[in-house]
């Protein structure tokens, strides 16, 4: 679907690249869930009787999430849908539905632009679900990327950030701090090994375990690591009032990770608070871990128990030997960071 | 909810500006139908049993589609939830739940960030609609805000931009061109007489009408005002396949509209092609005109004849005495057009 013209925006127009896009949505053509899809004033969509509609809502604003520099626009496409996949995840539902804002600068290229809706499509493809809606406006300054995503679960299965129980093992999924890391070497001006700026450019939305978790009632709460692993624990702390022990050394760590923290122990924090992982965090009881076990080999994909929940407040770092660390439930700040991308 | 305080973003946080939200949003506590509202991966809600979902997200963009030395912030904020229920109203539908996403310069004083909140969440209550999450995040480059509306309508109620029959009427409510004049005048560095500025900063979602139109099956085609008369009255032959006539005498227009059109009649397009009215326009069998005068007087809305649908393509002007002029169906381009605001 590239075009390998430099038109940009400007010649193509909006009602032009809205009838580009429809172009690319022809396969959607046999989904009859979607009564009106792209072209009226509103989607018009089915929804599963009975299940509960969830929503997320989340912005990639360039210069502060992305820079175009460091990535492909395919890649940042295929993120723009995973991010808030990730949300529907994380609360062990099924998504459905994604309506996409995008502010254009007026000289972004076309082949740019038909790769960035290339990515989205792919990633929302590979979810089963359909981008059904928009707005899109030039703008002045950088890319604007606004996604809205719609899933459904029933209700029972619900799976909240209020629900964890004291004597719960924390559980995350496959290997935290990749993307954090890929980050910091970026703004470091060194390049990140392949497989961490994979990860960073274009997270996997962890939709599967979700779902499994959630139908099989294994979990009691759970989040999508977006904040970083601290901050993310911070919230389910938070609302289940409850406390956490973390055991970094059972932290689940890829050999890149693994390899560099060898040189530069003190880069620790960046894993711990690091964000985008997109990977998800959940609390389950002790007796959930042998069916997690047959879980993790169903959907190879690593699940490790890193603490635990505990009555009252706080958060600790505990080794083995018995001794407890404090530490403070923050990741990155939107509006205190000082730092772009 | 106003604080005389000077505190900005920067000093509340992220997490901060959540839970001031959160407060704001109290008295939707007894509101049984939002499972989980904001706090989690994902708002939660049900729909009525059967009925089909509407979904339409909008962006405004500062600079683009608003300039702040213009418009209040609480004026802004209404208008930022009102465009989008406009959408709703133009599927004949009722509005459910909103998601907000917000890109902040880091300068923006707290009590301007309030006067914000307030308008939108003023604007959803008198649509009976609940903002139930979103996402924040800073900006360099001005406000950027991002809302996506959901509402939902009986699958025999919705009224689609393709339902057009030839033989229609073409009604549109309310009054034409108040809005694009106020910005015309503002570009030009007039100050707009006030009605015409309020319709401008804080135009009206005509939900009742759009519902009442619904329900009774007297429309055959709708569209809400965004893009301008011409472009909009376009999208709604492109989609029916048909061609229309308007008579421009039968426009309706305010007072202070008409006095500035006798003065400057060249400004005719301003009316015809400015767009932001968010007024609905809709084609109806002649039979249905009984119906509509008596909607009209229950609204206290106008509701008014401006020409019809006929077989074949394309968009004239007619006036009585039977002379015919073709128009471009078009309006506003946010690619093409060079003018910001």
């Amino acid at each position: 679907m590239m075009t390998t013209t430099t038109h940009n925006l400007a010649s193509l127009g909006e009602f032009g690249f809205i009838a580009r896009l429809r172009q690319k949505l022809r396969d959607q053509a046999g989904r009859t869930d979607v009564v009106l899809g792209i072209g009226d004033d509103c989607s018009a969509c089915t929804l599963p009787a009975g299940e509960l509609l969830l929503t997320s809502t989340d912005l990639l604003i360039e210069n502060i999430h992305f820079r175009r520099d460091w990535t492909s626009l395919y890649a940042l496409g295929r993120k723009s849908a995973a991010v808030n996949l990730s949300d529907i995840a994380a609360m062990g539902g099924t998504p459905r539905y994604l309506h996409l804002g995008l502010g254009l600068p007026q000289d972004l290229a076309l082949d740019e632009l038909d790769a960035f809706c290339d990515g989205f499509l792919d990633e929302c493809r590979a979810a089963g679900a359909l981008l059904c809606g928009g707005d899109t406006c030039r703008s002045q300054t950088g890319m604007f990327i606004s996604v809205s995503v719609q899933g459904t679960v029933p209700a029972d299965q619900l799976v909240r950030r209020s629900g964890g129980q004291p004597g719960d093992r924390l559980y995350v999924s496959g290997t935290l701090g990749d993307s954090a890391l890929a980050l910091h070497l970026l703004r470091q001006g060194q390049a990140p090994p392949p497989t961490l700026a994979r990860r960073h450019h274009q997270p996997t939305p962890r939709l599967a375990l979700g779902r499994a978790v959630a139908v099989a009632g294994l979990a009691h709460a759970m989040i999508d690591l977006s904040d970083g692993l601290l901050a993310d624990l911070g919230h389910i702390l938070q609302q289940s009032q409850l406390a956490a022990c973390l055991d970094p050394a059972a932290l689940p760590l890829s050999a890149d990770v693994r390899r560099h923290l060898n040189h530069q122990p003190e880069d620790l924090d960046v894993v711990l608070r690091g964000g985008e992982d997109y990977e998800l965090l959940f609390s389950a009881p002790p007796e959930a871990a042998p069916r997690l076990e047959q879980l993790a080999v169903r959907l190879a994909l690593p699940l490790t128990a890193i603490g635990s929940l505990q009555p009252g407040e706080g958060l600790w770092l505990c080794r083995p030997d018995g001794s407890r660390q404090p530490v403070e439930a923050r990741g990155f700040n939107h509006f205190q960071s000082g730092q772009p991308a």
